[in-house]
């Protein structure tokens, strides 16, 4: 975990707040000699007779501080509560060398303090920080900021700002531009489910919270972009699986005048640059290639595990040559296996309606035996989409209700274009080797999609009803 | 516009893409005798008897491409129309001295073309690119996947882009995490009015979508992440002034153990950097301040234009010192001028009923008569919290079914803390000089909330609300 750890040790810029000379993860034997004042939590407190220790914590390390007779009794020391915030000034000292701890990056040094000041008491805790105490789900997330405090959660969202980070610096350095796309947007029924929002000013007509961005950054290269990446939150109301969030995060990538070779080429360099930067693994190139039929053949699978086979901890492979429709014996009607903005490979073939062997422009990439990006070349012809539209067995009516406005751009100048999405909890919760993304997102829904720590969602009052011309049904 | 310009002008990593060897803006005097493949845009297509002229435009320039008798006929030249989208393979040739075109920056070469392929033929357009027509904003916003492709609106979006890595870039090389917070949260009423969002798995209960991520910043510092930023939409279902949207987007920061002064040096370090980076403009430091008395007294108001005053372009002034509360005459209560997590400098005045003697410790910050980013040292103490909402009439019942959580969590050891908010929209519109805010969103909403391109809000199926076991009124 280099970089996490490198960026979190390397604060000095931090140094000279109001309330503080240093951080808690700072000072070293070069400091001894200095008068300095840190502020943080006390992690514990040790009272030994009329002395004491108090191990002071932030975000960026420990540092211990001995309490002497005077202060401890001005303080009365046992009374101070674990989490309570504390800033402490003293003398920098150098321990002697039989008490260095190495296992702390302050271990050669303690503060002899001469202030203590309680700047925030804590009530008893409802929840154990101790990373050795398990507790529920439940009440992990009810009282989450208590929970983000655990040292494990810290380095989680560290890493994930690391992740973020390396994905911007590289895509910014490959001339994409981070273009912000709408939130209200329109409701598109296309699979999974939407949230609506009730409008005020035209009562009785909903926007939508998208899916994704796809057709806003299909829109943008034909706008001219060129290049478009956004970190993006995404919306979906499904019945929530073990591992799915009602909003969740997508990197989100389009291109123009590219083919499949230029999508995968350029990720592959992503995905390089930031195993590289986030956690000093150097993943091997070019990673290997699966089609759909040859993964479901050998695997059982279109999202393999190859770890054991590659013969290392980190196993990328890319799933191509994917079917461009599946069948649903339920619903009796063809679905595209991807979207219905991809590109077939064979349009002749679909014309005469032989479905089962179009193969589409679509490419997965795989991490560990979970899917962590999908994406596709996408149809830039208006004609071509119409066929697949109705290939999908959509009406006219439907299709131009829903999707007039996106058809009518692919009449007036729509480049050639492709692009791909992460799903960014799950590849941070594999980076951080977390079983759940959970644990990688800051205030996360539970299983029934609600927040237990704002007790969200919650009821609102009739006005608030009677101003969106609603009721309960 | 040094950075966004240089921005525009230095990828010569696109090279190479299956679909064109270079942009349109690439090639120069030292890539003559090359053959070379270039896509993009037809903005004019000129023909002169037998031969002709195409003038092919990318996101990176313009190239000027001869396509000589033979290539002309094949193709028909005056049949392709004006945003066509072309591919043209050819040789770089040097063009005489005498037809050097200095206003492009591929003015010295033309292509001459040895092969020219129709990648999607336009249809005429609904709108004129030419940025000497005026179209109506309708048509702007009904069509604007056209209006994006101006040079003009190429122009913000680049320079918006390089707004935001320019503020990443400082604010993650002063130790800020950037952290997600959620969408899909809780109604707490207070001021602007909140956009609904129905739960369908507990029918009759509503999220909200946050007006600003206010508690979940200040809950990231009682969870210990001592810096966070984020650039983050917001959402106000209010009624439109002139430059409003229903959802803008705000740069979120937050810092603890911090007083007014810490707060103020970061963001004046931000300011310099962004403006050096952005537009090559050297801010002079430290800024001028003004008390609200002052700013008041002087010009009237609280966001004083002082430019003519310090005879520069750019006059950004700290107003500090603003009341705690303002009485509203129409209401007969107390507001917070701010809002009520900013802290009181004179509690103990607070105490005694003298609303109108007590200041915030809060600060704006205002650039050319605009508040560009406003903030507040917060209260991080349970009783100075329960001091304020009673100042300001709230009942216990009622903040604690409000703010329940939020009060628990300044019992758990909440730092001191304090942060600031950008208006992104407005900061982006003042440094690429436009009057609306419109002009520096890829898709925003008309002055009735609606999305012209989308047709949003629109209709939602019967189904759709009975799943979330509403009905209209």
């Amino acid at each position: 975990m280099s970089a996490a750890n490198s960026f979190k040790r390397g604060c000095a810029v931090l140094s000279g707040d109001m309330l503080r000379t240093h951080t808690c993860g700072e000072l070293r034997k070069k400091n001894v000699g200095a008068t300095v004042t840190l502020a943080g939590w006390a992690d514990s407190i040790r009272v030994q007779g009329k002395i004491g220790f108090i191990l002071l914590r932030d975000r960026y390390g420990l540092t211990q501080c001995f309490i002497g007779k005077e202060l401890a009794a001005e303080h009365n020391l046992a009374e101070i509560r674990k989490e309570s915030v504390l800033r402490i000034t003293g003398e920098v000292k150098a321990r002697p060398a039989n008490q260095v701890r190495t296992e702390m990056a302050t271990g050669e040094i303690e503060v002899s303090a001469t202030a203590l000041e309680v700047l925030n008491p804590a009530d008893p805790l409802p929840l154990e920080l101790d990373e050795n105490i398990v507790s529920t789900e439940e009440t992990r997330l009810q009282w989450r900021y208590l929970d983000l405090r655990r040292p494990r959660m810290q380095q989680n969202l560290i890493t994930r700002h690391a992740i973020t980070k390396a994905m911007r610096d590289y895509l910014g350095q490959h001339g994409f531009l981070e273009i912000e796309t709408p939130f209200l947007a329109k409701s598109t029924p296309e699979g999974a489910r939407d949230y609506l929002v009730p409008s005020r000013i035209k009562k009785g007509s909903f926007y939508a919270l998208p899916q994704s961005p796809q057709l806003f950054k299909q829109l943008l290269m034909i706008g001219g972009y060129d290049r478009y990446a956004q970190i993006v939150k995404c919306f979906r109301d499904e019945d929530l699986r073990a591992d799915r969030q009602p909003e969740f995060t997508q990197l989100d990538i389009e291109m123009s005048f590219v083919e499949e070779e230029d999508v995968i080429q350029l990720i592959e360099g992503l995905m390089v640059h930031l195993f590289k930067e986030v956690l000093g693994v150097a993943l091997p190139q070019p990673f290997k290639r699966l089609t759909y039929k040859e993964s479901m053949e050998q695997y059982g699978r279109d999202n393999p595990d190859l770890r054991e086979e590659l013969g290392v901890d980190w196993a990328p492979v890319w799933i191509v040559d994917f079917p461009m429709f599946e069948y649903s014996e339920e619903d009796k009607r063809w679905y595209a296996m991807h979207h219905p903005f991809t590109q077939p490979r064979e349009l002749d073939l679909l014309l005469a309606g032989k479905h089962e062997r179009v193969f589409a422009r679509a490419y997965d990439l795989v991490l560990n035996g979970s899917e962590v990006a999908g994406g596709s070349i996408r149809m830039h012809r208006y004609d071509d989409q119409i066929k697949v539209f109705e290939a999908l067995g959509m009406r006219e009516e439907d299709y131009k209700e829903k999707f007039g406005f996106f058809l009518n751009a692919l009449r007036y100048g729509a480049p050639p274009h492709g692009g791909i999405a992460f799903g960014l909890d799950r590849l941070a919760a594999l980076m951080t080797g977390c079983d759940s993304i959970r644990d990688v997102i800051a205030f996360p829904k539970n299983k029934e999609a609600a927040d237990l720590m704002l007790d969200a969602p919650s009821s609102v009052t009739k006005e608030q009803l009677d101003e969106l011309g609603l009721k309960k049904a």
